[in-house]
């Protein structure tokens, strides 16, 4: 099968990620996948939701949206239909999800971190972008609060990212731009640590269901992206990768 | 490991589908399994959403909600809230791309089918319980459609169910109840249809990520589940059954 | 006059009251009277609202919904309307007022119970099924109190049960299914307690006012229908229903 | 019993009806009785609602409203909180039946007559007294309408007012101020034509629940009061009352 | 240029403010006109908004609204639409800033005073109609903080007042009312107090922009309406008017 | 006075305006005005609102927004809020209007423009830097039109640009920082056309109420910054500028 844009089946588009895009954000990511640019912030408050106050443990929570011409057609403002729509619902769930995985909550302490990810262009795959630059994102706003004494190591058992993998004239294929992703049969977003294992798989064949042999051949195609998506977050954050599974004493929730 | 009602790992809870549960509504069934407990009815209306206008193909949506002591702590009523919640919306779209994924969109015509689950009581797992039963409601709908003439075969290409599986304490485990459901480490939901065809899978690992070889097993169970929700499906149809996946000529999107 | 099912004019339709109908709640049961169903639960916190905090008084507050498919022609849910309509709030008024009546709100110290009705099949008067089965639902979740040692008595002061009158064809009737309401001329909901006094009486005579001859002939059927439900009420307690109407010392706003 | 402002059980506070009082509106009164203030007014706007589209008949609809500082203590304005309370649509929906009572729909034609009342200063009994000041608004708008031609008689079958009774201190009192009001036992609300025929009556007990011989005393007050509300509507009309009542040939509801 | 009502271009309508209009509010008032009518409360509530506890400063907050049929169509209410428009946003914003500009928050304490305008009859210049009669008000409720003893001195710097100015035909007219407003090509407000020193200016030329001049014109006009506004506050106030600018010792913003 | 940045009171920061920024709008431009920096596009859509049906006239509306930390403090989502807030309004019409000063919406015909200002960080001058950058935008987006033969001419009768004056420390300033802007005494926003007439003028004197003298080296101000930043629209839009001003025959509203 030809791809529109010339790629292999398994070959993801450009990556770039830029750190330090948004001033005022204690990390901020510009992560471009293709054509398909977001915005990710990580904001540092002191304070946790009233569900885990006094508990010693911290909190990590995704929010996304859209511009209204992100798209292709423009899309009416959420603000103003006074209500999110059950898509972003269902992006903003998978975001914390996804983050939160790779974070030891008790070793945060109580402090919430506030994920944003904004498209201002999409072409396709702006949920997995989203997760992969927010993780750059939440390192730097971590290193942020390690410099001021506020937390004693980077609490991140692991590097996270994601991708979507798909089938398309009944051939599997790895990160579907827009135009693919409209037309193709099974749509499946992947989230997954360096480690190879899975955080999230959220697969759907409504076109036309899948076998077991497709699904096998989507999570070899999305742990390849997945590896090279981290290779890309690592150069971009230089020495500070180094901090990322570095436990303290005692330790988090993974060893229990 | 002992399952805390003494269940198999791979053991399904008591499954009990009543049929006509509603009088008003052209498809209905309480669904059982074990002690959650679900109202699905089939609502038929003879329009399209405007999407679809004058193209001669129908549509079918689902709705979800739990009567607020549905569960151990009362739950506000999303109407008071004044808004459905992100999880509510999750599944009202899964019931939905569940169901579309075996309609035969064009042979049913314009023709909207309205899949309303409502959970009245709560134990793990209402949102595959739904689809199950929705299942079944919704061949009953259709069947009146058929007697009266307005469509000329059942426009289902498969039966379709769905069910949870889950790592607890490491071990994988099919159709988790509410006790297991909120101590698991991973939990996944599986639809199939009765070939074992994937038509959604979505897991998540928030609390520890799992391996390729875990996913393959809590398939595995799902499937076999599946296959076992898909046989008391029929049994409750009777011969009704005999009427699904045989299409009419040239017809459907499965052949295409 | 004759009518639709066959009854006398004066005659309730079959009723059926079953306690202990899901197992969350501390109280709840379904009743049915003809084809109408309703799941009443009585649900205790132990808190209250906060225009009553720090006085000792209790609050019993009701709410009120129907499943989409439980009329004729499906209903929108509430929740996706984003608001509860007018009908709704005046039910759900009518019910905490109703139950309130005969509560000693000062002897159930600062405790609330939340009474949920949710008709799941709708065949007329289903706001004064609410009130009579949310009644029984109520002493089972007052009698877990008492046994749990946090009330001293069950504060109820009487039963009281609720029943709809009306008008068709000029001919005064009781207990009026859904065939009968939407075309009779003058629709009456009365609440009484078991000494034949008036709790609520709510009137219309929007298509013909009626005369006050025939609004005591309304009282009259309405209080031989309401008997007849308080024994119901009591058969179904068994021994509890003893438990009512014993005071305490010193007690309870009827003596003031 | 000595009544706050010295009045007899059954007497009525002073009432005045100003007409005209808004430029705009087709019908438009300001009512007082006592301290209560009412702005009522009716529009008319020559189109139905949905549900009576090319159906030939009209309809009238009520909405009500009250001015922050009407009351004791400043309420939040609704539309600050972004909805309607339940009290006010109970009210809203008052108006709008105790209005549709006494117009003859079918002779009224595709009109839609907007009740808006609103308080500008509470002191008890503002529901009735919108109904009552409403009324005369509504003759105002449907002279109009005579006037311009587009109807070819006054569609009111008769006079319609509404006034408060109650049980305070165990003795049935007329017309309630707030100070009354909100210290009694039953409340109730009594909407009557001038032939002493009942529209609606909405009485409860909350407090205290009351008999059979306490009803009947509260309707015999509720009709003097509405004789005498009745009374001050035609003086203020003028000769305009004369036609109220005058039926054109075959038509109108109470016939039939 | 003739003026619609015979006015001169620099002529304002005959304005009347009667105080104490509605017996509940601290302070209030009705403003006319012309045919604009407006109540203006002012009611005191001793605590202040979140942002402000704790630091011995008060806050003025202002809301307006339009009883529907206050303009020539009806309006859609706010709180049926179930949100607040831009408009009258724009307008709460502006009664809020244009009042305490003249306040001295920090003698006035912990106090907050909310502005009510609401408008009864609209004929153009509802919003500076409010400001002025609002400012009465709120000297009225200052005064009762002041014979209570909750206030030291009243604490406003100044006589505050508001009108509007435009183009129409080219020629600048002061005190628009609906018909010049609705057809004007440029629509200014001005809020100036005593001294003619500017609180607010708003212009907007969406018809035409205007030049410099024709500004300086408007400014004038705004200024002589305003000295006029306030010298009705003052003999509408009578001795109170002796009370305001008169400062404590240790004072205000408007010396720093 | 030295202003933080060491800029001269009548000094613009540095302007960079970027086109094409987002592949899908029909315009699209990045603004910078110092560290302030937003996103507008300007998205064609061929139909208008309702109230301009049928009168082949055009529309231009603008919207805005700011991504949640764009600010100094994280901003909560309004779409989380379920509104959008009183500034966020005024400024969507202060944006609208601006920009529709300058459209011939006859020579535009039935098309409606959408003009999103999207602020990705926020350094104070949001709302004046929308203004000008969106102008860039929709003469890109009109050229489009006029490209596919839509529209015959560019339907722009002159340039406009905006930018923000104060007074801070007594003295009028330029272009006012976030420092500056949350510190100052007075605060104005101009919108002026290229002849240096006003189409917009907003100023407040919450803190300290302003002077006429104060007003016109305010007003000064402005149009010098606004004539530098139109020189920049110019630059940035090269040959298309041309086309600005150029009228059709007998058209445009500024000639009647």
């Amino acid at each position: 099968m030809d791809r529109i844009d010339g790629r292999q089946v398994n070959q993801l588009r450009p990556v770039k990620i830029t750190r330090n895009y948004i001033k005022h954000a204690e990390g901020s990511v510009l992560i471009e996948m293709g054509d398909t640019k977001v915005i990710c912030t990580a904001s540092v408050e002191e304070r946790v939701p009233p569900f885990l106050k006094g508990q010693g443990r911290g909190w990590v929570t995704g929010e996304y949206g859209m511009l209204p011409r992100s798209t292709e057609v423009r899309k009416v403002r959420d603000s103003s239909k006074g209500k999110v729509d059950g898509r972003t619902m269902e992006i903003q769930r998978l975001i914390g999800r996804a983050l939160r995985s790779v974070v030891d909550l008790e070793a945060l302490g109580e402090i919430t971190i506030f994920i944003d990810c904004d498209v201002i262009q999409a072409d396709g795959g702006t949920r997995t972008a989203s997760i992969t630059g927010a993780y750059v994102a939440l390192v730097d706003a971590l290193t942020k609060l390690l410099e001021q004494g506020k937390i004693s190591r980077i609490p991140l058992n692991s590097f996270v990212a994601a991708v979507s993998v798909g089938i398309k004239d009944n051939t599997v294929i790895l990160d579907l731009n827009y135009a693919e992703d409209s037309t193709c049969q099974v749509d499946m977003n992947i989230v997954m640590t360096e480690k190879g294992q899975l955080v999230e798989i959220q697969g759907t064949g409504e076109e036309k269901p899948f076998t077991k042999q497709e699904m096998e051949q989507m999570l070899a195609y999305g742990e390849k992206g997945i590896m090279e998506l981290i290779k890309i977050q690592k150069e971009s954050l230089g020495e500070l990768a180094n901090l990322i599974g570095v436990e303290g004493n005692g330790s988090g929730c993974s060893n229990q």
